[in-house]
């Protein structure tokens, strides 16, 4: 597995707004996935969830997660980060779901009534492959 | 979760060549994703990879996976299903593979140097989703 940090082009791909597919672990140890809303600083991947999703559960009974971003332009191009959540904080005022739906929808987090939670993600690895071959080339 | 069979709008979503990315126990127990292709013909989820794949080694370690497929008309609507690998044969006439990448591309497998492997998957159990609500919408 490369690396970390991230390469520029892996980092810039993370860092729009493109289709995600999360994956936590069931009590029973078998895989979840469910497609998910993301932002990246360039340290920690941010998501943000209704606090009923099972992958909260997962989450706070084993943190370690997998992300696979979808190219939006080609989805023959992916990046998936390996990583562990390492804080689940309450967002009472989607402070964070508004700042995730601004920035796939250019829109504020439309229902106001369900309470929100955010998990914070540190990296331990990655990797990227376009069609059949890893991406970014290897220089 | 919703139980088996797929009702009919699911089983059409899955048999469509949509975008899926897969997810595997890796040995510690950690989740890894990967995009992949899929077909679905109404009793067996299949797919194929390069022998190579750490996947694939996943999968022969432990045979539980899932299976998010994302609507390639609008990725809010996304097919999750869960299941177990539970035939991997070698596909050295790329019967499999061809068929795979027909069914996506329209084109018979390009690369026929290196060698294929199938792995087949029964479901367990699914749940569907579009935007903020369960999909296909209950009755």
């Amino acid at each position: 597995m490369p690396k970390l940090p991230l390469p520029p082009e892996a980092d810039q791909l993370l860092r729009q707004a493109n289709p995600a597919v999360i994956a936590t672990i069931r009590k029973d140890g078998s895989p979840h996935t469910a497609v998910t809303w993301y932002a990246w600083d360039g340290s920690r991947v941010l998501t943000n969830m209704d606090e009923t999703r099972v992958r909260l559960q997962h989450m706070r009974r084993n943190p370690r997660i997998s992300l696979t971003v979808l190219d939006a332009q080609s989805w023959y191009r992916q990046l998936t980060v390996f990583g562990r959540v390492v804080d689940i904080h309450d967002d009472p005022d989607f402070v964070d779901a508004d700042a995730l739906s601004i920035r796939y929808t250019r829109k504020p987090f439309g229902d106001r009534t369900r309470h929100r939670v955010s998990a914070e993600i540190e990296l331990d690895g990655w990797y990227g492959w376009e069609a059949a071959a890893p991406w970014p080339p290897r220089a």
